[in-house]
């Protein structure tokens, strides 16, 4: 019976999602505790990674079950054997041929900026600190360029091996709760830094380093030397994986 | 020159506030951090202790500098020195009789509850977890009860040497915010584990344990015995401290 999990995790502690030799993963952990539950491997599929630091509030997985398990009680198992910064929200049982990665219409992540002199005791590991003023309208114009069906090469991080890098940007915008500002995109699929790359171009017109021309520019030229470096993981969450 | 500090915390990797020998604790940090800068002993008196895993986002205290330096200038240092879960949202300098614990008007702390089934990889630190259905409406009753003078020695924890268990409570008020319950509670003052036993007593109410009137009579018997255990330090906050 295969199973699909929705797992919420703090990834401040772990090596990113994916299952490496010796560092600590939340894939890893998932297969651990499964492991205790089955005694024997089970294997995780993502809707897809997250790097370290990364957090998730919706991630997607699939599971085989390799003999019969109520699937209610296969999440309080895991509950209570993940540490306290892995849950599970749901299992549900689902169709043999549910694919977590490949049948995802879209993914939706969240980017926390602090914005304010003063670091947080409590958002440090969930906001990334910009002390500069920052124009949210500046940003709010920057994020509007990205929105549609575009060749996003200049935001991927170098080295990664997609077979295509246009990418479709359904929503994309910012919002302000007191001192924090957050950015909502949902795509069909993100290439690897993407969000983040495209969070330190809004930053920069923001900051007014560039004009929002400048941000088209910056995607047209499908150069990845004309972006700035990423902006931290610890501002990222995967919200939702859209079915 | 005496300064006041504004002082935010997560509580959950400490020994409470207050210094003591062989144990991590808020006050230690700070003084920690004091003598990197003076190279001596800077005494900090705090506007009350904290327990164990308790957190705040508006502690006040009082230190002496032993050599002229700006108020703003000594925040950045102690900012860069603590740890990232300890930060000192603001310095000013203040009058030389000024005394954080004797002058404070009134304290303002905040209590969570997540109150759903599965636990949260984000609030684990902030919030207790209650999974039984609560009647917000007969929480908010028995917070009621609890404004006014009245003697609170049904709420202080044992052993504690107060000289008198009188207190004023001035806000009593719970809100909702999604899954998560939020009690917030303004006093003069407050006695060692006050909140957390009252919080107890209302959550009681709320899954329909005991009625309005009980938690009335717990507060008359001024019998601890007759109140539950406190509640848990995670979900404590001291909000602010006010002049």
């Amino acid at each position: 019976m295969r199973v699909k999990l929705t797992i919420e995790y703090d990834g401040s502690a772990y090596f990113g999602w994916q299952l490496q030799a010796g560092v600590d993963t939340i894939q890893g952990r998932l297969e651990a505790a499964l492991a205790q539950i089955f005694s024997e491997l089970v294997r995780v599929y993502g809707s897809g990674r997250t790097d370290a630091g990364v957090h998730a509030r919706g991630q997607v997985a699939a599971i085989d079950l390799p003999r019969e398990f109520s699937p209610i009680e296969l999440k309080r198992a895991l509950n209570a054997l993940l540490p306290q910064d892995i849950v599970v929200l749901a299992a549900v049982s689902t169709n043999d041929d549910f694919d977590p990665r490949r049948d995802a219409r879209s993914r939706v992540y969240e980017y926390r900026i602090l914005n304010r002199e003063s670091p947080s005791a409590f958002e440090h590991r969930y906001a990334w600190l910009v002390r500069d003023a920052l124009a949210i309208e500046k940003m709010q114009a920057a994020a509007c360029v990205f929105v549609g069906e575009h060749d996003f090469a200049a935001f991927r991080t170098l080295g990664s091996d997609e077979t295509t890098t246009r990418r479709r940007v359904i929503q994309s915008d910012w919002r302000r709760e007191d001192d924090i500002l957050i950015y909502r995109v949902e795509a069909t699929s993100f290439l690897r830094h993407m969000v983040r790359t495209m969070v330190a171009v809004m930053v920069d017109a923001g900051r007014g380093r560039i004009d929002v021309d400048a941000a088209g520019a910056i995607l047209s030229s499908r150069d990845r030397a004309a972006a700035p470096a990423a902006a931290p993981a610890t501002g990222l969450c995967l919200v939702e994986v859209r079915y």
